[in-house]
């Protein structure tokens, strides 16, 4: 996806939508996370268009997110290996589920996480790695990294004018 | 988003992506995680074009993403604020920015999530609640839900089969 100058591509999650590309890879990375591995695989689950899937599969292989690896050569024949950025893609699949299953099923999960070793049901959960507190949305907030540009420290300085504004009086 | 038949909408990952609907959505929860909630913050933010923009914020009204509240009546102005079921999206939100600043950005981030209330920087990770210990994608596999199509089933057991054939033997 081409994004707006305005849409600041140094924001690591416009850059993450940038590089992912577009809804089909959620899905593609959805069924890697899963086991599969191959174009036919792939399709199958999918009922993506075949040259579709190749865009895709070829995107996600040129961002460094699946390595190719020849399987077959007569005819010469391709499997989609997640690398270890792909694989670290799992977070985002993994809410996306969480979120689904809480929002969208009201009848009950069709799909849950489970532990591979012991089977036991997954709750995801998005904490922070040294206080293993609970990140939401209420207690976290933006701020710049090292390398924002003016722009971005200008966005920010924004967005703390209007929280500041917005908080009920003490 | 159109989700094909073999897609499987009753996937909760699947079902997110068709009820958030396109890329575009993923940037607009994440200004309104931000703060933003006015229709010129957004657009001013994005540079996306003020019909794309409209679609977009009346499909995630009418899936109780955002609420919709007059705060001006002449003219009549609309704010759009996150409704729990939107607040709830900031998982794949976090997630986003914790991959992009891991993968694509080289030379340091430029936006880091922090607390709110002690500025403290924060590093998102993904537990299950209940144990705390680290989900990711070579310990976590899906399983069926009490709700899984018979389709769900079979497409899990191929996977379940595809994990046993590739398990190293012990």
């Amino acid at each position: 996806m081409q994004l707006k100058p305005g849409a600041l591509p140094e924001c690591p999650c416009a850059a993450t939508v940038e590089t992912v590309g577009e809804w089909w890879s959620i899905l593609i990375l959805r069924d890697a996370m899963l086991g599969f591995t191959r174009f036919d695989q792939f399709q199958r689950s999918l009922g993506i268009a075949p040259n579709m899937l190749a865009r895709r599969l070829k995107h996600l292989s040129a961002t460094g997110i699946f390595e190719r690896r020849l399987y077959s050569t007569r005819p010469a024949r391709y499997e989609y290996l997640l690398t270890e950025k792909g694989r670290d893609f799992f977070p985002v699949i993994a809410a996306m589920v969480a979120w689904g299953n809480r929002y969208l099923a009201a009848d009950g999960p069709a799909l849950l996480l489970a532990d591979r070793a012991s089977g036991r049901a997954l709750d995801p959960l998005l904490v922070d790695s040294a206080s293993l507190q609970p990140i939401d949305a209420d207690t976290a907030m933006a701020v710049a990294g090292p390398r924002a540009s003016s722009q971005m420290r200008q966005r920010l300085a924004t967005v703390a004018a209007l929280r500041s504004k917005s908080s009920p009086v003490e």
